[in-house]
């Protein structure tokens, strides 16, 4: 990823520009993450059930995409939608980090994608925080 | 769109069926009219500055497309997830709206995309509205 | 979808407008059954593995996705990017929809889906034809 | 981006997990470059008309999108659909890349993208040249 090199490069770059790159990463890896564990899940025999894994993988692959071309923005920022964005992003991987975590034992993609989820999530946060109203997630 | 077909072959499908149907068809129907309003704004030759215009019409067809698809799913809901998603869409969609607004009277399609961003915004309430917690949007 | 209204109102339309809207129209459409298919699925206690329905239709809707987005373009077009799409669309559709076949009997949001995606592919085809150098696909 | 650890976990991996890793993080860094760069574009101040640029590159980042999450999957994989998303990548960043090159000098955002575009239209190449029957692209 480019992120760092590609936002700084705008004429007018987000004064929260290092928290904005940060999430930006976090939230493409997390949607590829996402789609790699859905199909991981879709290719086991496993004991468990993991209908909803990969249905709560597809819903956070796709917040995820939009997070991450959304926040890619610099241009007249809209704030309400970011805040609301970020919002959706941090519920989205909060639960699938806690759907992924239940398997996290017996599938290394769950566990993996479980710690990609939670720093997705760490980072929609840092950002809201930072934000001149502040986090209300 | 079979959306109304496709979600109600599903073995168990929402008890709001036809709040969701109008939710996801609005929802698809938005991301094509703020890409195409994007798009044409790009395309023009005019004395007021789109600039707004385009970018919130990208953020909000992002939105909207990722909309679609988490409420097309019906396998295993997470209302934290729905809820947050069409909060996202209403911030999204109110913004774009009042955005074209603007232009409205100038160019037709900012007159269109408008009216689109209103009824997916609509439709998101409805659906809050009905949801078990209620609308907190 | 207002998608004829809005292409219509482009400063400088396709002068194939009528095969463009029914296009983005069967791919907007085609992303919505192929998402509903796979969540469907996933949901279905049956007899017959539809493990490779499931990854086919994740994959038609994403490709059905960029396909709707990018036709709904009509600024400055690049002919290379549009044929390649569209016949990618037409390989993921046909593919789809042949898998979704071996179902139909058995499950109604399979042949509800291949229907889908055959419409979808016969517009790109349409839409191939009537490009300058004709279709390839 | 930890599509290394993500796609080694599957239960059967491609047998060409190196080449493919490699495809999925250029495509979804390809996919940021781009939206980054119409975003940067739109809000240039510049004597140069970056209309066709703004363009090609939402149509890039939309189908490197497609590239990334399609090419994550490897679960019973259909390899028409994978040739021709390849084939699709490959002709969209080839023409953002030569449209890119038209600016790098003056707008550095037009440059980092320009590299990311051809970065990605290799490791499509690579790809492609390592799949059964051969590249066609």
């Amino acid at each position: 990823m480019r992120t760092q090199d590609m936002l700084s490069k705008h004429s007018d770059p987000s004064d929260q520009l290092d928290k904005v790159v940060a999430l930006v990463n976090s939230a493409f890896a997390c949607e590829q993450c996402c789609t790699s564990c859905a199909d991981a899940c879709l290719a086991e025999d496993s004991d468990m059930d993991l209908t909803a894994c990969i249905r709560t993988n597809l819903d956070c692959a796709d917040v995820c995409a939009t997070t991450g071309r959304v926040l890619s923005r610099q241009t007249q920022p809209n704030d309400a939608i970011l805040r609301a964005q970020l919002q959706a992003c941090v519920a989205a991987c909060d639960a699938c980090a806690d759907e992924c975590e239940e398997h996290a034992d017996m599938h290394e993609h769950c566990r993996v994608c479980m710690e990609c989820c939670r720093e997705c999530a760490d980072a929609c946060r840092a950002l809201l925080d930072a934000m001149p109203q502040g986090a209300t997630a």
